[in-house]
């Protein structure tokens, strides 16, 4: 069975998933990388980064479960680029040359463009569309696995809205960003569908996962 | 040396600490009893309903620092009473005839009245005072001992914006309720003056200290 599946999303204690501000100079706005230092203290996330060393519990595990058994992601046009990306013909990402996805990635945008073939296997597709058919879409190229929905929070707040998430994976970090982009808004109630877990680690970050009851 | 120190104050994920339309019959609003459940199962919760049995965990542990070396608290005139409660002469607060503070409380509130003394040594104040002014009034009430500034979220928020918070413990409770009064909201950067800690517990809440670096 192919899950709609969120993964180690960051959100501050006060619920915001990026800062205010964003900008090609700062694509979290004022949060810098505040929400993801915790994953660069990780074997994991030290190996991204070409260093050796780093924690292994807890926070490296939910890591290493990024690519096994996903087949696609999709994403929002505030993940994918700065303000205004749109208007800019070469830009292909963040990620330069080699994007960490390695599968087909679907980036949300009322703005489609024609794919663009990465290194490493990522493939960017352009797609206007509801979440329920970006979904459909992305199912078929991930040939039975699973499809990543990899942010921004407005994007996973609109999935989550429409019942299509199976398994959430949220980490709290203990730091207050007071303005940005909420996760949580307009989700009252969202916890009676799931089985919930919370597990904080040594790192200081809490891990709370929602799993789609019955699933 | 006397703290000011917020105890087990229970928000939801999305940072309300109390719901949507508060009134006599729902003191929490539509929130009801979701955010302190985790109280009820614990060994020191059980023991207030006048039951036996219970967790004896680290809810519990918290829960039983309530008491021990805190000589006053202050609170706000909506954990005080229901909307309209300065309107009722004979309002003596949610608690019955005993109300389980058993020291001074100060209840800020613009429509102050004369002192109610109740059973078992609480007796209530009530100030129309800026939170510093409270809490050097609650201060010498409490003759040396601590102060709790025992909500609700609109106070606490009132007194960490001013500072005057040195120990604060905020338990994270995994739903969603969607609509009520943010305990977060304009409080960017404060865990700079603090240190933090969070750890979850079987069930299934997280407990976040912060407290003063320094002290």
């Amino acid at each position: 069975m192919s899950l709609a599946r969120v993964q180690h999303f960051s959100v501050s204690l006060d619920g915001f998933a990026t800062g205010e501000g964003q900008s090609l100079e700062a694509p979290f706005g004022h949060a810098g990388e505040r929400l993801h230092t915790w994953m660069f203290d990780t074997r994991w996330g030290r190996a991204m980064l070409g260093k050796s060393g780093g924690t292994g519990g807890v926070d490296d595990a939910f890591l290493r479960l990024f690519a096994p058994g996903v087949g696609a992601e999709i994403m929002g046009a505030h993940k994918f680029g700065h303000p205004g990306w749109h208007q800019d013909p070469e830009w292909k990402g963040w990620w330069g040359p080699n994007p960490p996805f390695h599968t087909p990635v679907f980036v949300l945008t009322h703005h489609p463009r024609p794919s663009i073939e990465m290194e490493g296997g990522t493939t960017f597709h352009f797609l206007d569309a509801s979440p329920a058919d970006a979904l459909k879409t992305a199912r078929e190229a991930a040939a039975g696995q699973d499809v990543r929905i990899g942010g921004g929070p407005t994007v996973i707040r609109d999935f989550l809205a429409a019942g299509l998430v199976d398994h959430l994976h949220v980490v709290v970090v203990p730091i207050l960003l007071g303005r940005g982009v909420r996760l949580w808004d307009g989700l009252e109630g969202l916890e009676q569908d799931y089985e919930t877990e919370a597990v904080s680690t040594p790192s200081g970050v809490t891990h709370v996962t929602f799993a789609r009851k019955g699933l």
